[in-house]
């Protein structure tokens, strides 16, 4: 069945297939990803895309020594296959098992670890770099989509690349998509180079009459040495990138092996950065991705017949922003939604639907969309943003900047926030509380179940003040909806009260202290259960309202302890000099790896056993 | 001699000056704009180049209706003067006084604030979208220069502006610098453009030539056709700008008063979103400033007459680091620097000279820097990121994603961390303490005085992880030489054995500490005094033998306390149980405005005097 790809089970070895076969080799490598995500869940459309690329660079590379680096590395299926690890495929994502994007622990042949987008290119220039000064030989590719060529550091190494006298190749995976359908001018841009056939064409006819006008070639040919271009430059499909200073080559059929060889062969004799401009089909060769590559982008287990995703039948909390949000904008025509190309992730596409002219798709571009929405805030609207907690690390600056200091009323929805799970280290939403924290005049606050996110959405439209909201990835917890207190700011809400300890809960973790509580009464320990709601301002009231009764506060959080909730609530009881002995339950400092939700958290001791028993044992000493 | 100027009082007034006066008004601001820098300090080069493009822009447009966005915004004292805020000046960047960047609360005519680099052109989209929707009716302007395009959010913006169906322009002020010279392939394809005096002879020839040919003219045509472009769009400058979508018209001569008055009117018309391209120069009317433009950027108090800058005998930390860089660069060939468009503020001009091929200028591109070290650290390199630490905001992500994640041996050198005073709100560095600590194992360290920086650059070169260290803005401390133990990772330094009370103090404010412990030794209190020198790890052995020997601890940094070191060490007594009081001594809540230093510490009670004062009440109670 995978008679070619049995063959291979190291890097290199794809080098002794013979050419005839690379069509199956393909094809048993299509049905393999297909295959393993279905039972595993996992990226299949970016994966299918570039199987025929992959192999290409492996036949043209030398590996570990040449470097590629995926940008996103949601791509790199194919390439973790050809470097031995098709075996580890069964447990791609689970904990203690493969990474889903390039880890250089796992392989040499990673040779930089991604995760975020847009970030490839600066890394290989850094390589290119380094191999100048360490006088080593290799060569440095980067492989970068269109989608990432939304996000404005790609251009930041583009402009850095310029001019480079030494070899550096970047892969353009052309497929039209960000997660969603690409937006901006570069899509468009790339969209007429793609759809032009006429290019190659055109431009041969083009410098062939202009070379044949007598008197009006001359002064042509005198233009065109003083500017120091050549005229190819302008007339050939790319220009852009020769404006910058980078050569461009393509577009090539990105599935076909014999173009896709030749011009990888003529990049590296290139003594400069190249864009090779490649075409790929996202889903390539499985109709269900083909047709639907947005769904098929990320993906859970499916039935590989049907093309049926298995669904959590529950809502999620994104679910339950995405109706809270098409309720604000019933409300009020000044709310705006922003996202940076996750309509679909964040929630948001039923309020596009809705409301098409109030919502923005900037690209995978966070930095551009908080500004941006500064900007909507200061002409008068009520702009939110959504974008997943490790993402919004991308815009920390513009959120100082460009909305805390001046005070614009920027609503700030921040989704997956804590243990996202499968992803594992890069999109861990685990440092928002602690870097939106500590940003002056914030105010941040977390939802205790789907009920609690409306009433915290509703109370956002007449803030007035740039806000956070965060939600953790997955179903909405749907329980104690017997407490609905108004939301107010800076205000806790008492759960149940109870004595000696006090389980302070941010979000996702009240079910959790819930959970708690019950455990602790059954060993005879009544607990006080607060959920936090607000983690910047501190409740500073019910702090010390709980230090008279308690002689243990208890504080959970699924954030990292260094600046999060609990750290404040620590040093709020101690510089106000109160009694009490204070426990987080948190994420330690460390990076936190992928696998599922739960195992995460009992591997860091944030269950309900675990949290119960440490509290019992410190309580009973 | 200001006879023009003082007709002017208000927003509009210029209006009613004599279009045969505007090169006599020009004079007269520029005269003005000089003498009054050359008493406060403050932005002079940026300044002098757009006196003319602000005018054009104030004659053209109606204020504050109309929205200028001033892309960073140290280009902005024109557009002051002429809306009313000429008396202002005296007090410029003082505390209490003006500001030296675009403030709204300030006037009405600052539509929105501005201090870092590249976010005009999101900032100025936002206000296009809300003007949309409100159905309001006014012209949105943004300015920025060459350099701002080098970051890359100002791509990510323009891709959004693509193909805009209403009204943005957005002034490309082309002076070729940043502060330094600018760098990369959009600079030097701007160069192409401003030198290139044949584009437009050219651009007619060329055409005219392709309409003429028979039989190939025809085809052309057809190409053009298909392509869904004109051809114009190829041959004339700006094409770049035109693949993305954005019309282009220039270049300009940027202190010619006829040529900006009819671009901008002819912008103005323009459905769309429109690149107007003006030359100006750097410095223009003042003779030092236009042939030394980097060293009157910024600038303090100077001579008008010779152009002598006053400067501060004193070795500053930045000096201090220069030296020590250049020390490591002649220790070991794989140390590397890279800095953002701030080779001289960040003191790496003298190593670039003596290791070219070793220092890297990215322009403002915060965020390729640190992706970019990352590569280079992954290449067997060690890289030094020197970059200011309010800058360092923006390559959040990147630390955490490109660097600590994979554990690479970058050191990120955070030039002006603490209050930098003139700059204000936007400059100030007190959050690096707090977001650089949230990223799981991170090391942060900060010098006592510079010595001590020389020996945490020694120390940083074989440490062989991510590694932080942060240092002041201004003079460097040289007192404590005598205290000299050697740098150890998570260890802090012992300086004055007292009891009681301890000062456990963070880099720049050691000095304050020793301060502190003078006056009360006068009081009689013994006070003991400990440099902490690592923010993390914490140094717990210290932490808990003070713990001992005090009841009293008070940590001091120049941070805010959210996040901070104080708040970390509340966290590990409390944690512990360990039964001292904590009192912190740092940045609140808040953003600090602008004026000199010293004032604003007292403003915060971050001063020797209130310290003591605070400690000793406290004691006594």
């Amino acid at each position: 069945m995978s008679a070619i790809l049995e063959q291979i089970k190291q890097a290199n070895d794809i080098k002794k297939i013979d050419p005839s076969q690379y069509d199956a080799l393909a094809e048993e490598l299509r049905e393999f990803i297909i295959h393993s995500v279905s039972e595993t869940g996992g990226h299949l459309a970016s994966n299918l895309g570039v199987v025929e690329l992959t192999m290409a660079l492996h036949l043209c590379l030398d590996l570990p020594k040449d470097k590629i680096i995926w940008d996103v590395g949601h791509q790199a299926y194919t390439h973790k296959i050809l470097t031995g690890r098709k075996e580890e495929f069964a447990g791609l994502r689970s904990y203690g098992g493969m990474s889903g994007f390039p880890k250089h622990r796992e392989s040499q042949c990673d040779a930089f670890d991604t995760g975020h987008s847009s970030t490839s290119i600066s890394a290989a220039l850094g390589y290119v770099r380094a191999r100048e000064l360490t006088g080593e030989d290799y060569t440095v590719v980067a492989v970068i989509g269109d989608g990432s060529l939304t996000g404005g550091m790609a251009y930041e190494a583009l402009n850095n690349a310029a001019r480079l006298n030494t070899n550096l190749i970047i892969i353009l995976n052309d497929n039209k998509m960000s997660i969603s359908e690409n937006v901006g001018g570069m899509s468009q841009y790339l969209n007429r180079i793609r759809t032009n056939e006429n290019y190659v064409e055109f431009k041969s006819d083009v410098e062939t009459a202009l070379r044949r006008i007598p008197g009006i070639g001359d002064s042509v040919a005198r233009g065109v040495k003083r500017s120091k271009d050549s005229l190819k430059q302008w007339l050939i499909p790319g220009g852009f990138f020769g404006d910058l200073g980078i050569e461009y080559m393509g577009p090539v059929d990105g599935h076909n092996m014999n173009q896709l060889l030749r011009v990888i062969r003529t990049a590296q004799k290139e003594k400069q950065a190249v864009i090779v401009h490649v075409i790929t089909q996202k889903g390539k060769g499985y109709e269900p991705a083909e047709t639907r590559p947005s769904e098929f982008h990320g993906v859970g287990k499916f039935d590989v017949k049907s093309g049926e995703i298995a669904k959590s039948p529950n809502i999620t909390y994104t679910e339950a922003f995405s109706k809270a949000i098409q309720y604000l904008g019933t409300k009020d025509e000044r709310v705006v939604a922003v996202s940076a190309a996750m309509p679909s992730g964040t929630g948001l596409t039923k309020f596009a639907k809705r409301f098409p002219g109030r919502f923005f798709d900037v690209g995978i571009a966070e930095e551009h969309a908080v500004t941006f929405a500064g900007g909507l805030a200061a002409g008068g609207l009520k702009p939110y943003v959504a974008i997943y907690s490790s993402f919004f690390q991308r815009a920390y600056d513009q959120i100082i900047h460009d909305v805390c200091i001046p005070d614009l009323p920027v609503t700030f929805c921040i989704d997956r926030a804590g243990i996202v799970g499968a992803d594992g280290e890069t999109h861990q939403g685990i440092l928002d509380l602690s870097f939106f924290a500590s940003i002056p005049g914030m105010t941040i606050c977390a939802p205790k179940n789907k009920y609690e996110l409306y009433d915290m959405m509703k109370f956002s439209l007449n803030f007035g003040h740039p806000l956070a909201i965060r939600y953790p990835r997955g179903d909405a917890y749907e329980g104690e909806q017997q407490h609905r207190a108004p939301i107010v700011c800076g205000k806790s809400e008492m759960l149940y009260e109870g004595e000696q300890v006090a389980l302070v809960a941010v979000g996702s973790m009240v079910e959790t202290a819930i959970q708690v509580k019950d455990y602790l009464a059954e060993a005879g320990l009544a607990a006080t259960v607060v959920n936090a709601r607000f983690i910047k301002p501190l409740d500073t009231d019910m702090l010390d309202a709980l230090s008279e009764k308690h002689n243990m506060i208890v504080t959970m959080e699924e954030n990292v302890l260094r600046g999060g909730f609990g750290e404040a609530v620590s040093d709020y009881y101690m510089t106000k000099g109160l009694p009490v002995f204070v426990k987080h339950v948190g994420i330690p400092d460390v990076f936190v790896e992928h696998g599922n939700v739960a195992q995460l958290k009992t591997s860091m001791g944030m269950d309900p056993w675990a949290i119960s028993a440490k509290i019992l044992s410190e309580v009973l000493l």
